[in-house]
């Protein structure tokens, strides 16, 4: 998995938002072994520390021979930015594709205490 | 009725959002018996259990033959998962297709105390 | 004017919300004696009886010969509806087509006490 | 019913099309009683005589009480209006509302020989 | 399976198109056994016989516990609809809901000579 | 500039809203003559007059030769109405054209204390 | 009225297709005294000369003021842009905003012998 | 790479069309490394082999880890599926995500002559 | 960098949210030396100053060559316009196109106390 | 101006089509010096040379500082594709965005004889 890089944040002592939004986003379904395909949504709050866009893009890409489930990844992807970024408040969403008829979205949100 | 399944939730100490959008519903009208179409939409906080897709796509598909009403089919789908799953918190909202010119939403809630 | 039949709620122990929209409703404008068209939205929470749906179009359906004006016409279809269903919430929003280059919204709501 | 008022052609050396459409069209179910909606489009190339947009309105408002089918009404709105304008072409095409889960279109064509 | 019924076209004399649009069909995949979803289109030119709505929505519900491909419904719905109108001209297209990441369109067409 | 006539609110015991929307609206800038479009939205709460829609009308058309800018009409047009109709609560938006590259939209509200 | 004024076709040599969108067109109703709204859209094949943009939007500009029928006003614009750029062919479309209830396109073209 | 099966067309006797849409297609850049994403879209007349879904789908997923370009991963599964299925045309488009800030699409076609 | 130009708030008495919308924003990325786009809002509540919008297009136009990251940028516009402008609240949006299949929306907020 | 590269058609045999969509473009105004925006669409079939994306982008971003009118830029591109590439066909449509409420599309089409 390749390590998320970070850049200093411009602006600290102002709080405002970031959007990532991934449309590529593809694992691989542990249960049945097929790929599933969805979008990634990441918004954050920095405080020290900003995701560098290309580590963000290497990261996802990561999980293309990954098998895991839509409710762990989404969890996942959350943790390890967390812990890469510390940010003051961050949510992932993860909107994935038609499996059997029904499509899936799930919402994780962080906030520093 | 298949019985719904259901399976660990990855990550308890965490309240997020799982949402699962089922467009291809269809019941049968008591009245007319006419088949009903509509989508269902199933949004919750799990507690220690997540809803297993595939059972979750069986059990919807065993209203396919019942004949039951907008209303109380959206408070029978929310009855079900509540009893199965124990959430934190669910919505289910049913969204179904025109009858003599009109269209009909029902929105259920549920909350844990 | 045909009466508005009513069902027992099903749920009556559960505050849940109901919508219907029409956008086939017709009436007339008492000034100038042309047709009017608009859509019709009615969200409610039931207490004792939800409205029956057959009956509900009756009812829409008798407007389309009587001269009535945007405003009244959204507060008295409230007003009937209200006096049939004794439920615990409504809103009534009347959608209206463009006449002389503008369009009109009539939104209102009723909340037991 | 209303008759159809012309007026003269501005530009009768020149074949041009004009399009009327009309969404607020309703009729009778002449089977069930119960009022149809829809959407009549108008689209003609005019010979000496244009139809006066005043009289057609009044021409399509004669039908809020008629009963009659979906495929009668877009062919008699057809011959009515090439009885009055004498068009070089016309098509006329009435798209109705779902009745019974099913919406309906009727495309009707005229070329004067 | 219920017959489809006619009504006599009221403009035989001419060329016109009646198209007929059913976003709520469904049948079964007969490999699976699980149910399909999709819209039925169906546009033609009458010839003697139009086809009666209602009846033309009992048949489709006819397919609903049925087994059969998308391949083979779309082409045995054009073959019934051929026998019972006599058409000058047909063309069916289902359109079917998403299966392992595919959606399925199938369009056949009927001339008669 | 014509004056915006009222007629009494059917229904003064209730607080609901009322919305017009007029996309035809046009001005002329002050800086360049050049003629400005946009879409005027009007949103309020009667108290004991509501305005008549035809007056409306002429009155947006007053600006039709007026040279004006965005922030100072939507201001106006809030001004004009609440002088005349003393609302409960009102929104004046004006939402307009590109003009170099850039759109603009202006939201006066006013609250009755 | 202000000149169209034309620049040199810089690719005389090849037959090739420009087309202005002017979402912005207004003139008067010459029967009710009332603004007209619309879009004129304008598509040709230059030979010698290409309309200059900006005498465009003034020559657009110049029925503001102006009592014309659609039909007139759409053959019009035809006619005055062919008698300043001599177009190998053109087509001009005149999208004008609903009035009763009725909207209308007029499509005027134009070819070279 | 997963072979495609075929299953005997129901009705060879006709020629109609199949189109099969399958937006998860991904494969690897040759150049870069870098993943690709794109919807592939096929659309063929059958003789006698119509291509079994999941056996379409299990070959377009054998892509996943393959370097192949634009124009030519397009033209292959064009020929791939001309050889297994013998059709009398098809057309194969794949219709790829934006690189460099431009999208890609490249449309194949075949006749049998 | 051009200055950015003002005129006196037509209405300081009242709190009104003046909205710019700007979708042909370009800049350089500072790494790569590409151009970026995107579109850039800005929302503001003025005090005593409104921006002069053609100042504002000139300004925003001054990015054209800079090389500056998407946080960057956005933060310096906020920045620049608070002090030119001091308003009483203001919100500017950058929201750029996609890099490495990746979008990203920074919202930057400020407010007087 | 960089040049444009290429590599050889993978399927020389075969006529095809590929089509790049560039939403990115941005050039000068002659006139006024103002910057101009808008999408590029390149559709060709290839003989010998395909064009190589990022030699096309780069290729694309050398108008970004460069006084060029619509109707010239859109010729321009076409002509040194076709040196370039020397295809079958190709088609280039510029589709700029409003200047002075006005929008501007040019289409130019090229064809080997």
């Amino acid at each position: 998995m390749d390590a998320l890089e970070t850049f200093p944040n411009p602006h600290p002592g102002r709080d405002y938002t970031i959007v990532h939004t991934c449309p590529e986003f593809t694992a691989v379904c542990p249960k049945t072994g097929q790929p599933d395909f969805g979008t990634i949504r990441i918004s954050y709050v920095a405080d020290r520390e900003c995701v560098e866009l290309k580590s963000l893009k290497m990261y996802l890409q990561g999980y293309r021979s990954k098998g895991i489930y839509f409710e762990a990844v989404t969890n996942t992807i959350l943790d390890d930015l967390v812990a890469a970024l510390r940010p003051r408040r961050m949510t992932v969403e993860g909107d994935f594709h038609v499996r059997g008829g029904i499509s899936t979205v799930v919402r994780v949100e962080y906030e520093h205490r």
